[in-house]
């Protein structure tokens, strides 16, 4: 297989690779033209993980990102594979109130990016996508992410109602949002390993999917809209799970 | 001025349309070869408003709407016209406990039809944006908005810093978010009238925009991307003012 790099760009961005996951990092690249005190702590993250660091003229980062705000701070990063089931399974005995989000037959990469980076920023550990009759991590998904594809991992399952039984048998809650949801979210308890289920625009949960779920909960529909897009969605049941174990303001 | 007509479908769309504003109905055309309890439920909701009802072939709907999910159920409505200032403040005064989200400077016309996507299916009473440097409501808008422009009004205000000290002396509360806020968003009441207020992507609130804000909230940011997209943050803060509400589960 060969080594596909990606860039990851922005002080914040950057700096959440070095913390979380300094081997991924195979150079960093500074714009000569600044200096200053978060892009030394920077440089000094990037040396106590002995990451190599460039100096490189603003206007060669600015001829490969466009008009793209990187704030003279990119770092070349070795793609994050995608994970098979048992990545996931595995990465599930190390955690601390695992959330993974499970999309199920959402066919549209820009949602599926937007998710990604939704769950992302909420510290998901990682989203499972059905092989079948759903968008898989393309170009596309990459960048609509906007950076979360190389931190969070995709795992494509074969079968998403069995993969979701697999991770009750590890001990997670299955928490499905459609319409016809029974409770709304914040009666349900997501402070233990969760996670969350969401169907595509439009059609819903499947029933299989649905029979799978310990609850289902419903999201605000007040409006005329027929459905909340799938990104805001998972942003709503994401936040109400950092709510509730008090991890909301990161 | 003249009349813009503007065309909403789907079952939810157009029932909360019928039940919300059936005086912006010019006609609704139903699919002849769709007969059931909730199409029924409709013609009954539009003869008690006596708004006229055609039966035309689904062909034809399909015609004009291509794959979107119209369900055989089409009304022609009268386009919201933009809302003034004064529009707004007057419907403040009738509203119970009245949500409005401001957007100060998002710029890229989708995320403000997401924003107006997300604001009316959480009953949102207006969406306030600058008239300069931000995004207005035009074609992109609306398409992406899927109806809600329809439904939810935008106002465009000449000065965002003015407008929200307004709406303070209305008796809203100003709750903006960021990267830097205080407080998560469960620690602040939002039960009462309340303007949400968002930044652009990446810059955050302007300074006076925030000197406008009774708190400044954070939302999120365990990640490595940058910030969440702003319709998502708004979904986020939109949801926990329901949440506090009650009214999440509509």
């Amino acid at each position: 297989m060969s080594r596909s790099v990606e860039t990851v760009f922005g002080l914040h961005a950057v700096r959440a690779l070095l913390t979380r996951h300094p081997e991924r990092i195979l150079r960093l690249r500074l714009a000569s033209e600044r200096d200053d005190p978060r892009l030394r702590e920077l440089v000094e993250l990037a040396k106590r993980h002995g990451r190599p660091v460039e100096r490189v003229p603003a206007q060669g980062l600015k001829r490969q990102l466009g008009e793209a705000v990187h704030q003279g701070v990119v770092a070349d990063i070795e793609a994050l594979p995608a994970w098979t089931e048992d990545d996931l399974l595995s990465a599930l005995t190390i955690a601390a109130q695992p959330l993974v989000l499970a999309l199920d037959g959402v066919q549209d990469p820009h949602n599926l990016g937007a998710c990604l980076r939704t769950a992302d920023a909420c510290g998901a550990l990682a989203v499972m996508v059905p092989k079948d009759r759903s968008a898989q991590l393309n170009a596309t998904v990459r960048k609509v992410a906007a950076g979360a594809a190389e931190t969070t991992p995709v795992v494509a399952v074969t079968n998403l109602a069995r993969s979701l039984g697999l991770l009750k048998s590890a001990g997670l809650w299955v928490v499905g949002a459609d319409a016809e949801g029974a409770k709304p979210a914040q009666d349900v308890d997501m402070r233990g390993g969760t996670v969350l289920v969401l169907g595509a625009e439009g059609a819903g949960l499947r029933k299989l999917t649905r029979a799978n779920c310990d609850y289902v909960v419903r999201l605000p529909q007040l409006g005329s809209v027929e459905s909340l897009n799938v990104s805001v969605a998972a942003g709503m049941l994401l936040y109400e799970a950092l709510r509730q174990r008090g991890t909301a303001p990161a």
